[in-house]
C-alpha cells in the first residue's frame, strides 16, 4: 500500500529573535533594541506561571542543539521533517515554545493580540513574514507558511500586508485569536478582510498561545483550562454573525487548541438553531441559511496537531475531513521526533481512508498542496499503512472499517435519529 | 416502588420589581426610582439581541398569567411544584426570564457581576435575601433559598450578609459568575469567604446569566454559545489555585450551565495533572494533593436543569451523584410545567439507583434537606419508577443496570485503563 502523505498542519518556524533586525525596517531598529532588553522580564514571568520548567528547559536545549537549527534552517529542517515521515508542513511562528528565543519582534507571534500597537505589531508581522516567505523558497513544494496579520491595525495596511504575503509566497493567515479592545470579529467592519482571504484562497487561522494571562495569577491550570477556548472563540463570533454565509468560499482554522470541544458545540448549536427546547423565547437565526454544523463543514477545519484517542473516537461528529494532524515541531509537547510511534499508537485501529484524509488529504485541499509533487517525498520518507499496524492479519485493512461502522452510521446522532453519541468501542 | 423525591436543583423566584421597595432601606429608595426608570431600555436591549421574542413573550404571559404568580406567591408556588411532581426546590431569584419584570434591584440577580456598584450591589441584595426568607419560612422543609452575595464588594459587608442570611433561614450563596474588573477568585481575599461558606455548610453557586454581552453585538448565538462558559469559569480558577485543598468541605456548584463540558475538562485537566504528553515542559502541582476529578467529586456539583439524554450518556465521566436535576420552575426554557412527561422522555431507560440520585437525594445531601419530611410530599405528588416508564416488563427495574453495565465499568477511561469514552448505547 502506498505510503501517507503526510501533512503537519502545525509546525512552526523562527528566526532567533535578534536576527530579524536584518527584516525589520530600520526605523524600527530603535524600539527593536528597546523589546529586545525587555525579553529577560517575559521569561521570568511565564517562569513564574510554571509554563516553563527550568531543568526541563536546560536539558532540552541541550539535548536538541543542532536538530533546533531546524527552527529557522532549510537543510536541518527537511531532514527533522523526513525522519518524522512528514512531507508537507503548514508554517506558524514561535519554533522556541520553551524560552521564546525565537520570538517575532513587538510581540506579533503566537501571542498577538488586539492590544498590540497597530504599528510595531505590523512591523513585526511583515519582518517575519518577509523571513518565512524566504525560508519557503527552499522546497516550496512543501511548505506553506502561515503570514501573521494583525486585522485589528487600520484597515488598508491589513489588506496590503495579506496581499504582499500572499505575492511573496505565502499561504494562509494568522489572524489574533483576541480582539480584546478592538472590534469583535461579528463587525462587518472585517468584511473586506475575510473578502480578500477569500478571493486569495488564504485560509485565516488562530493558533493557541493567547488567553487571558492577567487574571490567572500564577496558576498553571487555570491557563492551561483556557488556552484552548481563546483561540476557538473567532469561530462562533464568525459563525453566528454570519461570516460564512457572506463569504462561502472563506476557510477558518483552529490550530493546536483540541477538537474535543467540537461535538458538544455542533450539537448545542445546532439544536439551538432548530428550536430545541429552551429556544422557544428566543428570536430565530434568518441570516443563516444553513445549520452550523453545515458551516463548519464548509468553512472551518481544526488544526489538531498531536490528536488524542479520545479526540479520535469523536471524529464521525467532528467530521473526519475537518480533522488536520500536525506534529508541531519542533516543540516538545508535539510529537517530534517520535512521530512514527506516536502514529502507530494513535492509529492502529482507524481504517485507512480515514487516516489519510486526517494526516494530509485534507491539509492538502485546504491549504492547497500539490499533492502530486508531495507523493514524490512522501515516497521516499512516509509511513505506510502497515507501518502504523493498521494491516495485521488484514492486509487491505478493511477490519477496520467494519469496527466502526456503527459509529460511522450514527455520526452526528442529532441529526441521524439517534439519542446518545457513539463513542469509542466496545472493548474488542 | 417509592415515588422519587424530586429536588429541583433549579427553580426562581422573585418579586415584581416594584414590590421591592419595602425591603430595600429607605436611605436607596432615590435610587431605586431611577434603576426602575431605566428598566425599558434594558428590555429594548434584549429584544435587539433575540434574548427576547416579542410575540413569544405576549402569548406566554397571557397563557400563564395565574400560575406566573407562583414566581412569588407560596400557595401558588406550592401547587406549581406539586403539579410538577416536585417536592423540593433550591431557590434562585429572576422569576421572569422573559421579560425581567421580576428582577433585583440595581442588578443584583442573575446577571450579577463584579461590576456592580458593591453599595448598590449589597443594598439590592439584601432586599432580596430578605423577601426571599420570607418566601421560605411558608413550607420551610421544602425550599432551600439561594442569598445572594455579590463577593467582590467589601470584605467585611460580604461576610455579614452570608451570615445574616443563613440566621434567616437560607441555605446557599450564589457569587457574581464574572469578576470583570475585580479580583478574580483564585486570590486568597476570598479565603474568609470560602471558610464562613464551609463553616456555615452553606454551597457556594454560580448560576447562567452573566456573559460577556458587550462584544457580542445583537448576535444571539454567540451569546449562547458562551453562556455556558462564564458561570463554569470560577470552578477551576478555584481547583487550580487550590481553594478546594484549603476548604476541604466546601461546595461548589455551577447552575443551568449545562453538563455537557464537565467529561472533556475532567479528562483534560487529570491528564494535565497526572503529566500528560505536552505536559513535560510545564511545571506540576505540589500545592495540590489530589487530581482534578477528585476535587470535582468531593467539592463540585452541576446544577443541570433540564438534562439532555447526550448528558445521561455522559454520567458515568461526570459522576452520577454530581448531577442534580431542575425544572427551572417558571422559565419557560425549562420543563414546568411539563416535568412529568419530559422525566419519562429523558429518563425512561436510567436505572432506577441512579434517577433517585440524580433527581433529588444528591441535591438533599449536598443542600441539607430534611429527607423525611420530603418525603411526605413525594409520597403525595412524587412520579414513581413505572410512571417514568423504568419497569416495562421488568417490575424491579434490573435490565436497566444490565443495560449501562459496560459504560459504568468504563467510566471514566483515562482511569480506568480504556482508551475511548464509551457514551451511549448500541442502539438496542
Amino acid at each position: 500500500m502506498d505510503p501517507y502523505i503526510i501533512i503537519s498542519s502545525d509546525t512552526h518556524a523562527g528566526l532567533p529573535t535578534q536576527d530579524y533586525r536584518e527584516y525589520l525596517e530600520s526605523k524600527f531598529h530603535r524600539q527593536f533594541d528597546e523589546f529586545l532588553s525587555e525579553r529577560d522580564a517575559q521569561l521570568e514571568a511565564i517562569t513564574a506561571m510554571g509554563i516553563r520548567n527550568e531543568k526541563f528547559a536546560k536539558e532540552w536545549f541541550e539535548a536538541h542543539e543542532v536538530e533546533l537549527r531546524g527552527g529557522w534552517e532549510a537543510p536541518q529542517r527537511d531532514k527533522e521533517l523526513d525522519g518524522d515521515g512528514v512531507a508537507g508542513e503548514i508554517i506558524f511562528p514561535d519554533a522556541d515554545a520553551v524560552e521564546s528565543r525565537t520570538c517575532v519582534p513587538f510581540g506579533a507571534g503566537l501571542g498577538m493580540s488586539g492590544d498590540l500597537n497597530p504599528v510595531l505589531g505590523l512591523a513585526g508581522s511583515r519582518a517575519h513574514n518577509r523571513w518565512l516567505a524566504e525560508l519557503c523558497s527552499n522546497s516550496p513544494e512543501r511548505r506553506c507558511g502561515v503570514a501573521l496579520v494583525p486585522i485589528t491595525a487600520p484597515l488598508d495596511d491589513v489588506l496590503a500586508e495579506i496581499t504582499r504575503s500572499k505575492e511573496s509566497g505565502l499561504g494562509a493567515v494568522m489572524i489574533p485569536a483576541m480582539w480584546v479592545n478592538q472590534a469583535p470579529y461579528h463587525d462587518k467592519k472585517y468584511d473586506p478582510v475575510w473578502a480578500l482571504c477569500e478571493e486569495l484562497s488564504m485560509p485565516v487561522v488562530t493558533h493557541s498561545g493567547p488567553s487571558s494571562k492577567h487574571e490567572y495569577g500564577d496558576h498553571l491550570g487555570i491557563f492551561v483550562s483556557e488556552v484552548v477556548w481563546w483561540p476557538a472563540r473567532p469561530m462562533w463570533f464568525m459563525l453566528w454573525s454570519g461570516v460564512f454565509e457572506r463569504f462561502p468560499g472563506l476557510r477558518f482554522g483552529v490550530t493546536e487548541a483540541g477538537c474535543w470541544w467540537i461535538p458538544n458545540y455542533l450539537w448545542f448549536w445546532d439544536r439551538l438553531y432548530l428550536g430545541q427546547k429552551g429556544a422557544e423565547k428566543l428570536s430565530g437565526f434568518p441570516h443563516l441559511s444553513m445549520m452550523p454544523s453545515e458551516y463548519f463543514d464548509r468553512n472551518c477545519f481544526i488544526g489538531a496537531s498531536n490528536t488524542k484517542r479520545r479526540e479520535l473516537g469523536m471524529r464521525y461528529e467532528i467530521g473526519v475531513r475537518n480533522i488536520l494532524w500536525g506534529n508541531d515541531f519542533p516543540h516538545p509537547e508535539g510529537t517530534w521526533p517520535q512521530t512514527r510511534e506516536w502514529l502507530k499508537k494513535t492509529f492502529h485501529d482507524i481504517p485507512i481512508d480515514e487516516t489519510r484524509e486526517m494526516l494530509g488529504l485534507s491539509a492538502g485541499e485546504i491549504y492547497g498542496f500539490d499533492l502530486n509533487k508531495l507523493k514524490l517525498i512522501a515516497d521516499r520518507v512516509g509511513p505506510t499503512p502497515e507501518d502504523l499496524g493498521q494491516c495485521i492479519g488484514d492486509p487491505q485493512g478493511k477490519d477496520l472499517a467494519k469496527k466502526w461502522e456503527p459509529f460511522k452510521k450514527v455520526g452526528r446522532h442529532w441529526l441521524t435519529d439517534n439519542e446518545f453519541p457513539l463513542f469509542g468501542s466496545l472493548g474488542d
